[in-house]
């Protein structure tokens, strides 16, 4: 089929009619899918399920003596610091580790920084209205933190390299109340993308208005490849360090899609300077993280290499669904000159971008054909995506079968969006 | 031995050279012993071993067909609330389940109040300088939340009924800026008392000055009697539901001293109305608790009659430690006028008054001769007793040869700091 937008209008009338009549199909045997966020298959989950009996009732205790059973162990047993820190090239003291939420660190840290402010800096919520920079598309929950601390969310253009750094350097350089950047450095939320080196360097080499400028560095796909060979990233606290900003980097990284979403650990790696300095918050705050799931980890896992072995397993499971989505994408629509999508070597996401102003209708379809889809607008800061094109599509979760069927749907809502609107724009 | 005060200058100076010889010999043999917090004992932990090992390779779903190993379910799953419900009289509707520290709810809790404000009511940090009622002896951290945020610490006398109410009312209906209050209303946090039906009965009927008074409610101890028969708190949600204040108060409870301290699971539980405002927070903080330790703790105790009868197990573990504490302090003490203690039906602490500016020096003694305990003064605001004489003992954790020794050494220094005080006086 030739490009819609070489279409007359009569042709796309034509067309427009036919696909209209071909979706009330799916509307009528409305099906249950979903697409919407990046949740873990049973496939997956079930990789771990030894996990749920590997300690015994004798098991209980820490290579230091800890007994994990009891209180104490604010920061997490060495052992359990050791494989982040291993996995993410830092040392175990730079390491604090939590429980099953890294988001929980990032909220955490934010309001901590609004109520209190960085290390000796004042709070930010006393210096006035505090900003972020939003790389975009990106995180939806991310975005959710600022919105709930009223702070104002700047979108930054994202491109193939990461974040527009010219940009990002401009802005931090010359506005003392640009305190944060939310970034997602390898296999970016929702392109994909992996920042480059060079985009990394320029990050650590910031030299911000703002003393307590912090970059919110979420490595939540740090180990989460699906090729044969890992793609590696420049180490944000290394380079600052180097940079002379060793404590501008916050990172934070997860077992939410290495062990159980339900049932993980969480981690938070800076400078020992700021782990110190979170840590005396740390006491107020809790009696500590969950120290026998963390050993439950350490027995499954053993070390930095049992988790980048099991990481091959799970590229197994997905390397058939992003594969799915992609031979279906290209099929349906690689010649309708209609959208555009990434084909990311890794994370959870494919970012799908259409004509502009398709977007909230394509998903709205969807909805009414029973396929659930991340609400268009979510990847950007407000919910707002100015152009209305970037949808978010998460393969993991459903079974293939279910998988192939809605992306069918959703690629014949692609075709009547788009059908629609250049009908109307002619 | 006569009672202290009734020596004259010389018999006081000759009984002190002789305890301060005696102790030396403590300070010589120095030993490592704790009775610093309330940690449960060994023995304790032993009682829950069979948890880790309870959940099979095939057992990861709720009853309702949540799978425990992945996302979703903030506020717990229905089995796990329903035994927190079950145990604290109220409604699943009215409790959120949490992970392993009901300290981080007490805390987010306050820290959401203070930045954005009791549901529709300004940010307390907003309103001007915030006060909380505390009262006193009280736990440590409690006032560490209110010293961290900058909240203004005002003690309120424990009586043997709970707080002095007259005070309470007073001062909670008359100054607007007094925004919350900390109770641990059965087995109180170190004196041990219980809240009596008339006191939580006016805890209810409060009528605070401001709309954004909150009682924050720790029952941390609400099942854990040493006796045969369970001590019995007025309801203190159905109680405010009466009283037309449904909003006030939030309770707060975990199984930290009924399962494993280090792997437990917390919960709040307020008026439906609040849960619901609440969880809108914990969406933007939270990807949720861990739901397969939930499912670990309910396969264990499976329902609220099994945990009563898990607490009783607790109870024969404690009593003999409860009791050698009582028996030593009376054969050491009792008839020499120089100190006072409580005699708890339950929780975790015996609360010890010496004669007025005496209690550092004793656990300063403590300390030379090798007992940890807990800071003197750690029981009021800001670490400050004002007569520096109340020492909170926590018997739970030493194995009961080390406590006896324990206790002998710390009864040693109580009279050793009691004559030199009294002499200092003459």
């Amino acid at each position: 089929m030739k490009p819609y937008q070489e279409m007359s209008a009569a042709e796309l009338s034509a067309l427009k009619d036919e696909l209209s009549q071909n979706f009330s199909m799916y509307k009528k045997t409305r099906r249950k899918l979903n697409m919407m966020r990046g949740v873990p298959s049973d496939e997956q989950l079930a990789l771990c399920n030894e996990m749920l009996t590997c300690l015994s009732a004798e098991d209980y205790k820490a290579a230091n003596g800890t007994d994990c059973r009891n209180y104490g162990g604010l920061d997490g047993i060495p052992e359990m610091k050791n494989i982040f820190a291993d996995l993410l090239e830092v040392t175990p003291g730079e390491v604090i580790v939590g429980g099953n939420s890294s988001l929980s660190f990032m909220f955490d840290n934010v309001a901590v920084n609004m109520s209190h402010g960085v290390r000796d800096c004042e709070p930010w919520q006393k210096q006035g209205q505090v900003k972020f920079l939003c790389p975009s598309p990106g995180y939806d929950r991310h975005f959710a933190i600022c919105d709930y601390f009223h702070i104002d969310m700047i979108p930054i253009a994202m491109g193939q390299d990461g974040p527009d750094m010219d940009t990002v350097e401009k802005l931090v350089s010359s506005d003392p109340m640009i305190k944060g950047i939310w970034c997602v450095p390898k296999f970016s939320n929702p392109t994909g993308i992996v920042y480059s080196d060079e985009t990394v360097r320029r990050f650590a080499k910031l030299k911000p208005a703002a003393a307590d400028f912090r970059i919110y560095w979420d490595n939540a796909y740090a180990i989460h490849d699906l090729g044969e060979t890992q793609v590696k990233i420049q180490n944000i606290l290394r380079l600052c360090e180097e940079a002379g900003n060793p404590n501008m980097p916050l990172v934070f990284a997860s077992f939410s899609k290495v062990s159980f979403a339900g049932a993980a650990v969480a981690c938070m790696a800076a400078s020992m300077s700021n782990c110190e300095y979170i840590s005396r918050r740390l006491i107020v705050q809790t009696i500590g993280p969950d120290k026998l799931n963390q050993l439950r980890h350490v027995r499954f896992f053993k070390n930095a290499a049992g988790v980048m072995a099991h990481m091959k397993k799970h590229a197994d499971i997905l390397n058939p669904r992003f594969r799915l989505v992609q031979d279906t994408l290209n099929r349906e629509l690689g010649s309708l000159g209609i959208a555009k999508w990434t084909e990311p070597a890794g994370g959870y996401f494919i970012s799908f971008d259409t004509l502009e102003g398709c977007a909230k209708r394509i998903v709205s379809l969807c909805t009414e054909a029973g396929v659930a889809l991340t609400p268009a607008g979510a990847t950007y800061p407000y919910g707002k995506d100015p152009q209305d094109k970037n949808i978010r599509i998460a393969p993991t979760c459903p079974p293939i079968a279910e998988l192939s069927e809605a992306m069918e749907i959703f690629c014949a809502a692609v075709k009547l969006a788009s059908a629609e609107k250049l009908l109307e724009d002619k």
